[in-house]
């Protein structure tokens, strides 16, 4: 099976590599920036093309993993682009963290050229695609998801189908708007713990085990009192992401009052120059308040 | 042993049950709507006493497990008070959520007639107090923690010691906190996957095994998305912990922006007849916004 | 003088009458439901055009008062779009609330056919329009501007130049958060007065001579205690300004967590059917909280 | 007529002046630091007494301008107090800004000993007490309102009757709860457009003739924008009163999202060092995120 995979980044560099690492699996990558691809090249046993059509020509996948909903059109789009130039009947599975919007909208313009659609973001972040071990979220039409299964299987931990196109999205947005709270939450916590002069670690042992326990308390608590904001998603990545999930519920009649609050916050990160840190640095905003 | 349990509600009645159940421990309950008290001492093998001063007055621990910081006040202070009564010596052994400043106010005039205290509030709601399996946050000199221990084991899973008096009520403080923020993501979350028409269950089952997995998605998202809100501790209750933290907060220079706006939305609920439901009902209150 | 009117809802049908009652200004009218324009011309002494291309052909001014970034794409954008059929030289002044960032680009594209931007959005609402009251907000070169201002003259009570193109835009959004705070305020005291069982009306009046006074207090306070919300200017439009506003500031490093609260809030009112009151029925969603 | 003025501070210095210097008022003051009193004795023509006892002896009407609550039990409440000591029959006037609940508590344990409260909060900060201009809120019963309005006049603009004791009081949280928001907004709009590079200063000249205006823009503005906070009422006495606001809510089923926001708001302000500046410094909260 020829794979095409457009991306490179942190997370598609590792995920491309699981590919290609499987037997049966021809992968050719693109990437804007061609050095990377060289690159990827000798780290993996793999093509590269250096033009998208050429990369797309002779795929019965292509599989893209860039930034936004503005890459996303400018790489499907136009005679160039995608949707144009890949075989009448491929299968595209975009693992960008996008719309449901441009995912309908794209969708939609690859099915008049037959080609078929599944949005699949992922999380478990850059340690998750290196481990391939991700948790892939997807929609599209049944057949296609399961199309898609064997590929999925070289880097997800395990895969979910969600429903129609746009559903892959649409859940990873629950994800965000959910981690967001829980985050602004644990962080307000521990800035409480530190300004009482509690013992902060100690705090966090004798709560972990009831109802306050998280994924973010088990693995973020201690780097986050360590003010160690190195350990995964950014926060310019997760503003990206709160824009879209607000713009969405805008649209469906859904209101996120913490969300839409704690975007902001992560918009007090940046200013304070951790647009880079991962997302657990809503507390270094709260410690930041006094100096 | 001589132990008196001042305060047979919800959480007071089993843990008293405990006691009494244990070698060596002689339990005298004490509670103001006596009915409660006799019912105690048809239910378990022990002693009841229809006014505080004497069902202190042998006590060699006296343990409180009532309302709020009034109900402290008027309890230990004034000449029929615990404080008064209770032989010099004693433990004083308080499993209230309260107020900081009133555990030490209450302590400090406790020390004057040599009574120790150990402010120990819990988690694990009521079926913890009924299986003894509640978690245990410990305030006090570390002498008095440990006098305190096998009192504490008979309905503990596990006792924290946290520093000096007023420290387990402030470790209590960061779990509601934490608690606050990480509920409203989570029904944020669940709302929005409503409005966007997902199948909401299957929405957590995906994301459950990864960044915003939590407590409460594992044990509420189930019954939030059911509607139902009888699984625990009470907004009620909640409302009145989160004044005492935003209250806390301002005295310690900390500042809690998430939970003082969830605690105006427990407020909502409250206005929605809510105020008996369990705190996971903060998506009832974003339901309710189109009704 | 030529112009040409593009956009006869609220605020332009009467807007571009005041334009044709005056001598010298011959105003040609287009809208896309083309019923508005020939009705208009019966109001008015003007001429109308089915086309935006016929329409613009002879201008020498080009107004729009449209609805959103997407519309003004639409207009200018194409070959049978403003920018494509206006003479050279002309002046284009856009009276549409819209973002910065379509403005410039539109602008930008303007400059390359030797069209001179104006960016203009207007306040004082629908009675501002047809009492030629409105305030103007302009950004482009000064030239453009000094040249717009016999045309602003007809309906505006004052126009302030800004600066360059985009500045009026910016403005107008500096406008709409100032609003949406002080309405918030507004809304909540109100409502606090109600629930404490004072005279509301009595209480307004008592505080309106001091530091809580505002144009939104002596002319909005009544009506909402009073429960109308048909004054002016509508939710649904105020949420498309609050998201150009967050989505600018967002681009520009500034935070706004109380507008962006407040934009859910407004997102409370739409779910309660309140998408088309005016902008200080936040204080309805506070009423409707226990219904 | 004997008026006892206690509490000589920021507010009740000046205001004790106004009714030392109307003829027929003799005047007796306490302070609770004695070297105020002494002070203002040289300053005005009137008298001092080092006790409260001393002080109220003779009184027909007793003024209060003090801090908070906890003063105002400890002044009225004891042996050596003010409801102890004051003639049966006389007035108690206080100015102080205070919890409803206080003083419905202070008015009935007064009313036992035959003494008539008015509550009366001024607004118009400390340049309104200088220059006599006050807003005074009054609550208690009729008669008694119309027996202070004499000495009411002495320093105040307009004083309005509200109703029952404790409406005085509820009414100055309706002003505050509104200016809170009303400042917020302001800010943020300020702050944006000093990120969006606009002459701030033209921004409020073009907005403040519409639906943005207000007494803070039209006040405030220019020292925000300037960075001056040294013109009036305090962050620190504002989070008092906040706090007193968002309590009463609680009690009276209101809920104050934006307050109870803009109140952590003012606590980073506080963090800032800035306790002492004016409300209006909410501003240089949002400049400091960047430090
Ligand atoms: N990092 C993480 O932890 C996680 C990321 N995600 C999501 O995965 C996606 C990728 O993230 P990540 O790999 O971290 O991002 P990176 O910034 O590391 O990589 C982005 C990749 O996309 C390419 N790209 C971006 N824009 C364009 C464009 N307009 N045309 C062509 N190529 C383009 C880049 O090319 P070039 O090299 O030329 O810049 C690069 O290869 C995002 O949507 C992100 O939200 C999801 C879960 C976790
Ligand atoms: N319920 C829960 O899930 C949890 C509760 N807590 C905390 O534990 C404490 C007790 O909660 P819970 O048992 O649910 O409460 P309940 O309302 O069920 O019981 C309260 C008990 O305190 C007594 N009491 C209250 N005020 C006074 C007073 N002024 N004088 C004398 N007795 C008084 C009551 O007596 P009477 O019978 O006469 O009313 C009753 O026995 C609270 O602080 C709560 O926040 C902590 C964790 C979980
Ligand atoms: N400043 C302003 O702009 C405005 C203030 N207010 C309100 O007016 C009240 C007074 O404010 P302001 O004059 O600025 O405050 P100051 O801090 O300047 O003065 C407070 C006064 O109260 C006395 N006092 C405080 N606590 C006690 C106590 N426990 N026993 C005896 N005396 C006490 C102080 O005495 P000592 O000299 O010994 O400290 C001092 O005379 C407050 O409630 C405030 O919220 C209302 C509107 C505007």
């Amino acid at each position: 099976m020829n794979i095409t995979f457009i991306g490179l980044g942190v997370m598609g560099y590792p995920m491309a590599g699981h590919l290609a690492k499987r037997d049966g699996f021809e992968v050719t990558v693109y990437n804007r920036t061609a050095s990377k691809a060289r690159q990827w090249t000798s780290d993996y046993p793999g093509a590269m093309d250096e033009s998208i059509a050429g990369a797309v020509s002779n795929a019965d996948v292509v599989i893209t993993c860039v930034g936004a909903d503005p890459d996303l059109r400018s790489l499907f789009r136009g005679d160039g682009g995608i949707i144009a130039n890949t075989p009448e009947g491929a299968l595209l599975l975009d693992h960008t963290t996008a719309s449901a919007t441009v995912t309908r909208e794209l969708a939609e313009a690859a099915s008049s050229r037959n080609l078929h659609w599944v949005d699949a973001p992922v999380s478990g972040g850059q340690q998750g695609a290196q481990n391939g071990q991700l948790t892939i979220m997807c929609g599209g039409d049944k057949a296609s998801f399961e199309r898609a299964q064997p590929v999925l299987d070289c880097y997800g931990k395990v895969s979910h189908y969600m429903g129609e196109v746009g559903s892959g999205q649409l859940t990873k947005m629950v994800n965000q708007i959910t981690v967001a709270g829980l985050l602004e939450g644990l962080a307000e916590g521990i800035h409480f713990a530190e300004q009482a002069g509690l013992d902060t670690g100690a705090v966090i042992g004798a709560i972990s085990g009831g109802a306050a326990q998280s994924w973010q308390m088990d693995n973020r608590a201690g780097t986050m009192i360590a003010g160690e904001y190195n350990h995964g998603f950014a926060v310019d990545w997760m503003r990206k992401d709160l824009a879209i999930c607000l713009s969405e519920a805008r649209d469906r009649g859904a209101t996120l009052p913490a969300a839409a609050l704690i975007d902001q916050f992560y918009g007090d990160v940046q200013a304070q120059g951790g647009g880079g840190w991962d997302t657990s640095s809503l507390l270094e905003r709260l410690r930041n308040r006094s100096r």
